[in-house]
């Protein structure tokens, strides 16, 4: 008998793995992503016409056509990975723009913003849970699914209207990342405590958070003047993009693998370039990519809401007072950990730290397989971490221009962008 | 009870939704998309420094670390589908390289070369399996297996060595269209008379196959000179981009669904933004993405080649004659259809026109189903048909410098950059 020449599952994938004639199950896959894709694009036509953040249009566009709507796409593997790899490049644009001396610079309200970010919403979850009668391991998580900040919206509204060289802009991305570390090492110690296990492998979480985190702001720093060639030595190509990529996908996979957000080490991978000679060019040729890859971060993310949840009345409620608890907490600690920069750029960080997105989603699916949540309590929670990253961009849009107003009268990006980044 | 915010299936699939603590399945995913990223560039690099095609380095690094050598990667839905969109925008790449004038000039010898390109490699496969004893109906599919060019490979090396714009570049690309809507009608008429069921299907199929090419072909006639802001009206972008590759998904799709490949709804796509004048700025902005995306479609490609199969003396034979008769029947197909544009030129169009690549493999796939090819001839042509593609550029790259230097000397493309690359 002649080997087959393909093991027989790899056999049953290749029919598929042509998009010509008779390859059905991957056509329907390519026709989902086209859809999702679309459906972005045109919610954020629809709402930039009517002059809100295009962000919300794509959140809305894939939440329309997503299993809760209309049910034309059910986000699948190729889905989600493509919005990872989006929310991934999103993040290493954002630290292409920003030199590590910028945050530096506002070292101290990112930090405060941060440790109080983190503090309140712990506090105001935990209190809400211990007043509905959990008991108080259960309270913590409902705590700290509400402490991480997912920075993917906010940098792309601030993107969008051009404020992310001003300083609260840095401010808000400086204090995400120092909040995303506190809450790894928050959820390695509950996780750890929870498991009966809080020893070693919390103790190495900790290190490697830190330690990560350190390491990348310190390469950054010695990358500075880095000249272009490092980028373009291999013959397979003249443009800096393809290393570029491969470090920041590889920084991003070092990151999720040692438990912080993969964003993270995009970031880091983007403060590390921004410091060389080839940001600029990077910082060009990553936009096609971006303009193709993240919107399937938005439409995935929108199409994970079930609005239809909310129609139970007793959900509805802990929902929404969760969501409006867990903003609450996080523009209290932006006003007081950046009161410095302005009442309108103070809250503008505020606000900016509101949206919890896949970060706390992960936290609260977690806490469920621990057992710390039962079923109502994940939906309740997870009701609420939707909400507050689909409203942050519309209190966003209504809070920037003040406060983009106000900076530029304190002389902070008051002469366009060259100026601002300086 | 609380409804849950997620149907069961739907949560499950949120836990890994994102790359952040706990999402260890999706992390292996994109560790592997990293890796197949890697592996093609890293074997580009070599093959590069050894003065070999990159695209064969690609091919081998994706061999290097696929399941049938290291098994560093299994490719898997993403894998495959981004290998699909990777080749899909190679193909739109081609077509946005050349204007439908180019193509009418080269009209002749590109319909010579693609009927004799699909004549030949069916006598010459339907002759070898009648000879081993099998069903005239198998013999038949035998044939039309090695009929369908699949022109990613060729057109990856003629855009290496800068000779996409030469006379013979383009009638291998108008021949591999031809060649394909060709093949396709073949393939649906066999396929109802394999299920007693030939009619208005198959009528249908035809109609759909031609009427699509005739109808792109069309339409990019009447684009020419159409303005920028075609594609640059809406609000959410700045850029022809997204329209652009939106018109390249939908056209890829549609071409997929009437029983096309893919690539040459994505062609006719880059023939008409060809002809607008957009055509610059997307040809600029398709390129990081076609950097980052067409690797995965080599990369794949090559990890589906099992060498090992060919430890097997008969399979070898078998695999090893098909491949030959199927170069041999495309080489002199080219030679016979291009003759008059010179003989190295003609022999490019010919090499050019055998690889197989994933068509062959729909088209090996769907005789399986169909129950005309038993397993053992399966694996035969499934090897033979991987061998045309993986053994075709390194022929390109043979002849492809001479075809190169006969036609600077006829004057055709001799003020051109592609002088150079020659």
């Amino acid at each position: 008998m002649t080997p087959p020449l393909l093991v027989p599952d790899t056999a049953g994938t290749l029919a598929p793995s042509s998009p010509a004639a008779g390859s059905g199950a991957n056509l329907d896959i390519v026709v989902g992503l086209f859809v999702l894709l679309l459906a972005a694009k045109v919610g954020e036509e629809v709402f930039r016409r009517l002059r809100q953040p295009g962000v919300i249009g794509e959140l809305a566009g894939g939440l329309l056509v997503g299993p809760y709507a209309l049910g034309l796409v059910v986000p699948g593997e190729t889905a989600t990975i493509l919005s990872e790899i989006g929310v991934v490049i999103l993040l290493f644009a954002v630290g292409l723009e920003i030199k590590t001396d910028e945050l530096l610079q506002v070292g101290r309200p990112a930090l405060v913003t941060a440790v109080l970010g983190v503090v309140f919403p712990i506090a105001a979850g935990a209190a809400y849970a211990l007043v509905v009668g959990e008991p108080p391991a259960t309270a913590a998580f409902v705590g700290l699914a509400l402490a991480a900040t997912s920075i993917g919206i906010t940098s792309r509204v601030l993107a969008e209207m051009g404020v992310l060289d001003r300083r609260f802009g840095r401010i808000i991305v400086g204090a995400a990342v120092i909040d995303d570390v506190l809450a790894l090492i928050l959820i390695g110690i509950v996780s750890g405590v929870a498991e009966g296990d809080l020893g070693v492998a919390t103790v190495g979480l900790v290190v490697g958070a830190l330690g990560f985190v350190a390491l990348g702001f310190a390469i950054a720093r010695r990358a500075r003047g880095l000249r272009r060639e490092v980028f373009t030595w291999p013959l397979f190509t003249d443009t800096p993009l393809v290393l570029a990529f491969l470090l920041m996908l590889g920084l991003a996979i070092l990151a999720a693998s040692i438990g912080l957000a993969a964003i993270i080490g995009a970031f880091v991978a983007g403060l590390i370039v921004a410091e060389t000679e080839a940001q600029d060019e990077v910082e060009h040729e990553i936009k096609p990519l971006a303009s193709i890859f993240t919107p399937f971060f938005f439409a995935v993310t929108g199409a994970q809401l079930d609005l239809a949840a909310l129609a139970d009345p007793k959900l509805a409620v802990a929902a929404l007072v969760l969501a409006a608890l867990g903003i609450a907490a996080k523009v209290l600690a932006g006003i007081i950990g950046a009161r410095g920069t302005g009442s309108w750029s103070a809250l503008a960080v505020g606000v900016g730290m509101a949206p919890r997105g896949e970060v706390g989603i992960v936290v609260v699916t977690l806490g469920l397989s621990l057992g710390l949540l039962t079923p109502s309590l994940f939906s309740a929670v997870l009701v609420a971490v939707v909400l507050t990253t689909v409203v942050a961009p519309i209190l966003l849009s209504l809070v920037i221009p003040r406060a983009a107003a106000e900076a530029a009268a304190a002389g902070d990006g008051a002469a366009g962008p060259a100026v601002a980044a300086g």
